[in-house]
Protein backbone atom coordinates (compact mmCIF):
# COMPACT_ATOMS: atom_id res chain seq x y z
CA UNK A 1 0.00 0.00 0.00
CA UNK A 2 1.17 3.49 -0.43
CA UNK A 3 0.66 5.02 3.02
CA UNK A 4 0.67 8.54 3.92
CA UNK A 5 1.36 10.29 7.45
CA UNK A 6 0.70 13.28 7.85
CA UNK A 7 2.65 14.80 11.14
CA UNK A 8 4.86 11.79 10.18
CA UNK A 9 7.84 14.13 11.49
CA UNK A 10 6.00 14.41 15.43
CA UNK A 11 6.73 11.61 18.32
CA UNK A 12 3.31 9.92 17.56
CA UNK A 13 4.25 10.17 13.82
CA UNK A 14 7.62 8.54 13.65
CA UNK A 15 6.55 5.62 15.39
CA UNK A 16 3.83 4.61 12.85
CA UNK A 17 5.90 5.72 10.02
CA UNK A 18 8.70 3.10 11.61
CA UNK A 19 5.98 0.62 11.90
CA UNK A 20 4.28 0.86 8.70
CA UNK A 21 7.31 1.06 6.35
CA UNK A 22 7.77 -2.46 7.12
CA UNK A 23 5.02 -3.38 4.75
CA UNK A 24 3.83 -0.36 2.66
CA UNK A 25 5.65 2.41 0.87
CA UNK A 26 5.28 5.72 3.51
CA UNK A 27 4.63 9.44 2.24
CA UNK A 28 5.73 11.01 5.10
CA UNK A 29 4.23 15.15 5.62
CA UNK A 30 4.32 17.60 7.89
CA UNK A 31 3.96 21.28 8.81
CA UNK A 32 7.97 21.20 8.95
CA UNK A 33 10.46 18.53 7.93
CA UNK A 34 9.18 15.36 6.12
CA UNK A 35 9.67 14.80 2.28
CA UNK A 36 5.74 16.70 1.79
CA UNK A 37 5.15 19.72 3.49
CA UNK A 38 1.42 20.33 4.35
CA UNK A 39 -0.08 22.79 6.65
CA UNK A 40 -3.54 21.11 7.71
CA UNK A 41 -4.73 24.81 8.96
CA UNK A 42 -5.05 25.40 5.55
CA UNK A 43 -7.39 23.99 2.52
CA UNK A 44 -5.21 25.12 -0.01
CA UNK A 45 -1.88 23.90 1.48
CA UNK A 46 -3.84 20.70 1.85
CA UNK A 47 -5.09 20.75 -1.76
CA UNK A 48 -1.86 21.62 -3.23
CA UNK A 49 -0.23 18.61 -1.37
CA UNK A 50 -2.97 16.24 -2.73
CA UNK A 51 -2.34 17.28 -6.17
CA UNK A 52 1.49 16.57 -5.39
CA UNK A 53 1.33 13.25 -4.37
CA UNK A 54 -1.75 12.02 -5.98
CA UNK A 55 -3.16 8.54 -5.19
CA UNK A 56 -2.96 6.50 -1.99
CA UNK A 57 -4.05 3.39 -0.14
CA UNK A 58 -4.40 4.85 3.16
CA UNK A 59 -4.33 8.31 5.15
CA UNK A 60 -3.24 8.40 8.73
CA UNK A 61 -3.36 12.19 10.56
CA UNK A 62 -1.15 12.48 13.95
CA UNK A 63 -0.97 15.97 13.48
CA UNK A 64 -3.23 18.82 15.16
CA UNK A 65 -3.16 21.23 16.89
CA UNK A 66 -5.00 22.29 20.36
CA UNK A 67 -4.88 25.13 22.92
CA UNK A 68 -3.28 24.14 26.22
CA UNK A 69 -3.66 26.69 28.50
CA UNK A 70 -5.40 28.39 31.61
CA UNK A 71 -9.32 27.90 30.97
CA UNK A 72 -10.10 31.59 32.84
CA UNK A 73 -8.75 33.72 30.19
CA UNK A 74 -9.28 31.08 27.36
CA UNK A 75 -10.80 33.06 24.59
CA UNK A 76 -12.75 32.25 21.19
CA UNK A 77 -9.01 32.86 19.45
CA UNK A 78 -7.81 30.17 21.62
CA UNK A 79 -10.40 27.60 21.23
CA UNK A 80 -9.72 28.17 17.48
CA UNK A 81 -6.12 26.83 17.49
CA UNK A 82 -7.96 23.49 18.27
CA UNK A 83 -11.09 23.84 15.54
CA UNK A 84 -8.87 25.12 12.83
CA UNK A 85 -6.17 22.50 13.30
CA UNK A 86 -6.76 18.91 15.19
CA UNK A 87 -10.36 19.38 14.13
CA UNK A 88 -10.99 21.12 10.80
CA UNK A 89 -7.54 19.87 10.05
CA UNK A 90 -8.30 16.01 10.17
CA UNK A 91 -11.76 16.84 8.67
CA UNK A 92 -10.29 18.93 5.75
CA UNK A 93 -7.90 15.96 5.15
CA UNK A 94 -10.78 13.88 4.61
CA UNK A 95 -13.18 16.10 2.58
CA UNK A 96 -10.11 16.82 -0.05
CA UNK A 97 -8.85 13.59 0.11
CA UNK A 98 -11.43 11.65 -0.95
CA UNK A 99 -11.82 11.68 -4.44
CA UNK A 100 -7.52 10.81 -4.68
CA UNK A 101 -8.36 7.74 -2.09
CA UNK A 102 -8.37 4.51 -4.05
CA UNK A 103 -10.71 2.12 -3.76
CA UNK A 104 -11.06 0.39 -0.68
CA UNK A 105 -8.54 2.85 1.03
CA UNK A 106 -8.82 4.44 4.96
CA UNK A 107 -7.99 7.51 6.34
CA UNK A 108 -6.80 7.21 10.13
CA UNK A 109 -7.70 10.53 12.52
CA UNK A 110 -6.03 11.12 15.52
CA UNK A 111 -8.38 11.62 18.99
CA UNK A 112 -6.96 11.45 22.23
CA UNK A 113 -7.59 10.22 25.84
CA UNK A 114 -8.35 13.77 27.39
CA UNK A 115 -11.83 12.88 25.55
CA UNK A 116 -12.58 10.58 28.40
CA UNK A 117 -10.17 11.79 31.27
CA UNK A 118 -9.61 15.60 31.36
CA UNK A 119 -6.85 17.50 32.79
CA UNK A 120 -7.12 20.86 33.81
CA UNK A 121 -6.28 23.87 31.01
CA UNK A 122 -7.32 20.89 28.33
CA UNK A 123 -10.94 21.68 27.22
CA UNK A 124 -9.91 22.21 23.66
CA UNK A 125 -8.71 18.75 23.41
CA UNK A 126 -11.94 17.29 25.26
CA UNK A 127 -13.94 19.10 22.42
CA UNK A 128 -11.98 18.39 19.55
CA UNK A 129 -11.26 14.84 20.40
CA UNK A 130 -15.23 14.53 20.90
CA UNK A 131 -15.79 16.17 17.26
CA UNK A 132 -13.38 13.61 15.48
CA UNK A 133 -14.87 11.08 17.39
CA UNK A 134 -18.40 12.16 16.18
CA UNK A 135 -17.45 12.81 12.49
CA UNK A 136 -15.64 9.33 12.01
CA UNK A 137 -18.37 7.81 13.43
CA UNK A 138 -21.16 9.43 10.94
CA UNK A 139 -18.90 9.87 7.76
CA UNK A 140 -17.67 6.51 7.68
CA UNK A 141 -21.09 4.98 6.99
CA UNK A 142 -21.47 7.95 3.60
CA UNK A 143 -17.39 7.52 2.09
CA UNK A 144 -18.00 5.21 -1.20
CA UNK A 145 -15.41 2.98 -3.28
CA UNK A 146 -15.49 1.27 0.20
CA UNK A 147 -13.51 3.94 1.83
CA UNK A 148 -12.88 3.70 5.34
CA UNK A 149 -12.53 5.85 8.27
CA UNK A 150 -11.57 5.39 11.81
CA UNK A 151 -10.25 7.53 14.80
CA UNK A 152 -7.39 6.14 17.10
CA UNK A 153 -7.44 7.68 20.43
CA UNK A 154 -3.60 7.33 21.80
CA UNK A 155 -2.56 7.62 25.63
CA UNK A 156 -0.06 9.22 27.06
CA UNK A 157 2.79 8.04 25.15
CA UNK A 158 5.87 6.81 27.35
CA UNK A 159 8.06 8.95 25.50
CA UNK A 160 5.61 12.26 26.67
CA UNK A 161 5.63 11.51 30.02
CA UNK A 162 8.90 13.84 30.52
CA UNK A 163 6.85 16.79 28.74
CA UNK A 164 3.22 16.15 29.87
CA UNK A 165 3.49 13.41 32.64
CA UNK A 166 3.18 16.13 35.37
CA UNK A 167 -0.06 17.51 33.89
CA UNK A 168 -1.75 13.95 33.71
CA UNK A 169 -0.71 12.64 37.45
CA UNK A 170 -1.81 8.76 37.88
CA UNK A 171 -2.17 8.20 34.52
CA UNK A 172 0.11 4.84 33.52
CA UNK A 173 2.22 5.69 30.37
CA UNK A 174 1.21 3.49 27.17
CA UNK A 175 4.14 1.97 25.36
CA UNK A 176 4.72 3.60 21.92
CA UNK A 177 4.66 -0.05 20.31
CA UNK A 178 0.89 -0.11 21.53
CA UNK A 179 -0.04 2.97 19.80
CA UNK A 180 1.30 2.45 16.54
CA UNK A 181 -0.03 -0.69 16.30
CA UNK A 182 -3.64 0.93 16.70
CA UNK A 183 -2.95 2.84 13.75
CA UNK A 184 -1.42 -0.69 12.13
CA UNK A 185 -4.85 -2.09 13.46
CA UNK A 186 -7.33 0.90 11.16
CA UNK A 187 -4.67 1.10 8.01
CA UNK A 188 -4.64 -2.84 7.97
CA UNK A 189 -7.66 -4.21 9.23
CA UNK A 190 -11.38 -3.91 7.75
CA UNK A 191 -12.89 -1.57 10.74
CA UNK A 192 -15.01 1.70 10.06
CA UNK A 193 -15.90 4.62 11.79
CA UNK A 194 -14.01 2.99 15.11
CA UNK A 195 -12.38 4.32 17.87
CA UNK A 196 -9.54 2.51 18.49
CA UNK A 197 -8.01 3.06 22.15
CA UNK A 198 -4.46 3.20 22.66
CA UNK A 199 -5.37 4.83 26.01
CA UNK B 1 -34.27 31.90 39.47
CA UNK B 2 -33.27 34.18 36.55
CA UNK B 3 -32.72 31.99 33.63
CA UNK B 4 -32.15 32.11 30.35
CA UNK B 5 -32.90 30.16 27.52
CA UNK B 6 -31.05 31.12 24.04
CA UNK B 7 -33.58 29.47 21.35
CA UNK B 8 -36.18 29.94 23.80
CA UNK B 9 -38.87 30.64 20.53
CA UNK B 10 -37.58 26.89 19.17
CA UNK B 11 -39.44 24.03 19.67
CA UNK B 12 -38.14 22.57 22.12
CA UNK B 13 -36.87 26.16 23.65
CA UNK B 14 -40.66 26.85 23.70
CA UNK B 15 -41.01 23.79 25.87
CA UNK B 16 -38.23 24.89 27.81
CA UNK B 17 -39.26 27.90 28.39
CA UNK B 18 -43.17 27.18 29.54
CA UNK B 19 -41.64 24.02 31.79
CA UNK B 20 -39.04 26.63 33.87
CA UNK B 21 -41.37 29.81 33.89
CA UNK B 22 -43.89 27.95 36.31
CA UNK B 23 -40.91 28.09 39.14
CA UNK B 24 -38.83 30.94 38.00
CA UNK B 25 -37.93 34.50 36.20
CA UNK B 26 -37.45 33.18 31.95
CA UNK B 27 -35.60 35.98 29.55
CA UNK B 28 -36.35 34.58 26.62
CA UNK B 29 -33.46 35.14 23.61
CA UNK B 30 -33.31 34.39 20.12
CA UNK B 31 -32.22 34.90 16.53
CA UNK B 32 -35.52 36.32 15.80
CA UNK B 33 -38.66 36.52 18.22
CA UNK B 34 -38.17 36.86 21.90
CA UNK B 35 -37.63 39.22 24.33
CA UNK B 36 -34.08 39.70 23.66
CA UNK B 37 -32.23 39.40 20.22
CA UNK B 38 -28.80 37.53 20.28
CA UNK B 39 -26.70 35.71 17.69
CA UNK B 40 -24.69 33.35 18.94
CA UNK B 41 -22.73 33.16 15.42
CA UNK B 42 -21.52 36.71 16.39
CA UNK B 43 -19.54 36.99 19.22
CA UNK B 44 -20.01 40.77 19.35
CA UNK B 45 -24.04 40.02 19.54
CA UNK B 46 -23.23 37.55 22.54
CA UNK B 47 -21.56 40.33 24.43
CA UNK B 48 -24.47 43.03 23.62
CA UNK B 49 -26.91 40.50 25.13
CA UNK B 50 -25.46 39.95 28.44
CA UNK B 51 -24.42 43.61 28.88
CA UNK B 52 -27.89 44.35 28.37
CA UNK B 53 -29.59 41.78 30.88
CA UNK B 54 -26.57 41.28 33.14
CA UNK B 55 -26.66 38.62 35.98
CA UNK B 56 -28.38 35.49 36.08
CA UNK B 57 -28.61 32.33 37.83
CA UNK B 58 -28.60 29.98 34.91
CA UNK B 59 -28.47 29.37 30.86
CA UNK B 60 -29.94 27.12 29.14
CA UNK B 61 -29.01 26.85 24.97
CA UNK B 62 -31.32 24.99 22.95
CA UNK B 63 -30.32 27.19 19.85
CA UNK B 64 -27.24 26.41 17.05
CA UNK B 65 -27.73 25.44 13.80
CA UNK B 66 -25.48 22.99 11.82
CA UNK B 67 -25.40 21.43 8.31
CA UNK B 68 -27.95 18.99 7.01
CA UNK B 69 -27.65 17.40 3.52
CA UNK B 70 -25.30 15.95 0.87
CA UNK B 71 -22.28 14.48 2.41
CA UNK B 72 -20.67 14.11 -1.01
CA UNK B 73 -20.42 17.44 -1.74
CA UNK B 74 -20.03 18.47 1.55
CA UNK B 75 -17.56 21.85 1.75
CA UNK B 76 -15.47 23.38 4.85
CA UNK B 77 -18.01 26.02 4.63
CA UNK B 78 -20.80 23.82 4.98
CA UNK B 79 -19.05 22.40 7.78
CA UNK B 80 -18.44 25.62 9.27
CA UNK B 81 -22.14 25.88 10.05
CA UNK B 82 -22.49 23.26 12.21
CA UNK B 83 -18.84 24.94 13.98
CA UNK B 84 -19.64 28.53 14.29
CA UNK B 85 -23.33 27.81 15.02
CA UNK B 86 -24.18 24.47 17.26
CA UNK B 87 -20.53 24.23 18.63
CA UNK B 88 -18.50 27.78 19.05
CA UNK B 89 -22.08 29.77 19.38
CA UNK B 90 -22.74 27.83 22.73
CA UNK B 91 -19.03 27.43 23.33
CA UNK B 92 -19.30 31.25 23.41
CA UNK B 93 -21.92 31.47 25.77
CA UNK B 94 -20.16 29.88 28.63
CA UNK B 95 -16.72 31.79 27.96
CA UNK B 96 -18.13 34.88 27.45
CA UNK B 97 -21.33 34.21 29.85
CA UNK B 98 -19.60 33.11 33.13
CA UNK B 99 -18.86 36.26 34.26
CA UNK B 100 -22.42 37.26 34.25
CA UNK B 101 -23.15 34.19 36.16
CA UNK B 102 -24.37 34.22 39.45
CA UNK B 103 -22.61 31.90 42.12
CA UNK B 104 -23.54 28.53 42.04
CA UNK B 105 -25.33 29.03 38.26
CA UNK B 106 -25.23 26.83 35.20
CA UNK B 107 -25.27 26.23 31.72
CA UNK B 108 -26.86 23.69 29.95
CA UNK B 109 -26.07 23.02 26.37
CA UNK B 110 -27.61 21.23 23.77
CA UNK B 111 -26.44 18.08 21.88
CA UNK B 112 -28.13 15.44 20.41
CA UNK B 113 -29.01 12.09 19.74
CA UNK B 114 -27.19 12.45 16.04
CA UNK B 115 -23.76 11.36 17.99
CA UNK B 116 -25.03 8.41 19.14
CA UNK B 117 -27.11 7.05 16.31
CA UNK B 118 -25.80 8.74 12.87
CA UNK B 119 -28.09 9.39 9.95
CA UNK B 120 -27.36 10.07 6.30
CA UNK B 121 -26.26 13.96 5.61
CA UNK B 122 -25.71 14.45 9.17
CA UNK B 123 -22.08 14.25 10.02
CA UNK B 124 -21.92 18.08 10.98
CA UNK B 125 -24.67 17.33 13.49
CA UNK B 126 -22.86 14.39 14.81
CA UNK B 127 -19.27 15.85 15.12
CA UNK B 128 -20.41 19.03 16.66
CA UNK B 129 -22.54 16.84 19.61
CA UNK B 130 -19.33 14.81 20.21
CA UNK B 131 -17.36 18.10 20.43
CA UNK B 132 -20.03 19.98 23.31
CA UNK B 133 -19.93 16.56 25.08
CA UNK B 134 -16.23 16.86 25.21
CA UNK B 135 -16.69 20.15 26.12
CA UNK B 136 -18.46 20.13 28.78
CA UNK B 137 -16.95 16.84 30.32
CA UNK B 138 -13.94 18.98 30.74
CA UNK B 139 -15.07 22.80 31.33
CA UNK B 140 -17.59 21.07 34.42
CA UNK B 141 -13.96 21.23 36.59
CA UNK B 142 -12.94 24.48 35.65
CA UNK B 143 -15.86 26.81 36.60
CA UNK B 144 -15.38 28.70 39.26
CA UNK B 145 -18.14 29.97 42.42
CA UNK B 146 -20.09 26.23 42.22
CA UNK B 147 -21.00 26.71 38.60
CA UNK B 148 -21.92 23.81 36.92
CA UNK B 149 -22.27 22.89 33.17
CA UNK B 150 -24.30 20.19 31.55
CA UNK B 151 -25.26 18.96 28.45
CA UNK B 152 -29.05 17.69 27.79
CA UNK B 153 -29.10 14.99 24.41
CA UNK B 154 -32.49 15.56 23.01
CA UNK B 155 -33.79 12.71 21.03
CA UNK B 156 -36.51 12.91 18.48
CA UNK B 157 -39.04 15.14 19.35
CA UNK B 158 -42.82 13.98 18.74
CA UNK B 159 -43.72 17.79 17.30
CA UNK B 160 -40.32 16.92 14.53
CA UNK B 161 -41.43 14.06 14.03
CA UNK B 162 -43.18 15.67 10.76
CA UNK B 163 -40.23 17.01 9.30
CA UNK B 164 -37.72 14.76 10.91
CA UNK B 165 -39.54 11.49 11.35
CA UNK B 166 -38.99 10.33 7.17
CA UNK B 167 -34.92 10.84 7.83
CA UNK B 168 -35.04 8.44 11.39
CA UNK B 169 -36.74 5.72 10.17
CA UNK B 170 -37.22 3.16 13.54
CA UNK B 171 -36.50 6.10 15.79
CA UNK B 172 -38.88 6.50 18.59
CA UNK B 173 -39.81 10.02 18.83
CA UNK B 174 -40.18 11.66 22.39
CA UNK B 175 -42.29 13.45 24.33
CA UNK B 176 -41.80 17.40 24.54
CA UNK B 177 -42.32 16.77 28.28
CA UNK B 178 -39.37 14.24 28.38
CA UNK B 179 -36.88 16.59 26.62
CA UNK B 180 -38.07 19.24 28.48
CA UNK B 181 -37.57 17.59 31.84
CA UNK B 182 -34.10 16.89 31.23
CA UNK B 183 -33.44 20.19 31.05
CA UNK B 184 -35.02 21.38 33.91
CA UNK B 185 -32.59 18.02 35.91
CA UNK B 186 -29.55 20.15 34.72
CA UNK B 187 -30.67 23.86 35.76
CA UNK B 188 -32.32 22.62 38.94
CA UNK B 189 -29.98 19.84 40.30
CA UNK B 190 -26.88 19.48 41.20
CA UNK B 191 -25.17 17.46 38.46
CA UNK B 192 -22.47 19.07 36.18
CA UNK B 193 -19.94 17.46 33.63
CA UNK B 194 -22.62 15.30 32.66
CA UNK B 195 -24.68 14.38 29.54
CA UNK B 196 -28.36 13.89 30.44
CA UNK B 197 -30.08 11.62 27.75
CA UNK B 198 -33.34 12.38 26.90
CA UNK B 199 -33.15 10.24 23.86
Amino acid sequence: MRVVVVGGTGTIGRSIVAELSKRHEVVIAARSGGAYRVDITSAASIQAFYREIQGFDALVCAAGDAYLGDFDGMTEEDVAVGVQGKLLGQVRLVLLGRRFLREGGSFTLTSGFLLRDPIPGASNFSMVNGAIEGFVRAAAFELHRSARVNAVSPGLAEESVAVFGPRNPGRLPVPMSTIAAAYVRSVEGFQTGQVLLAE
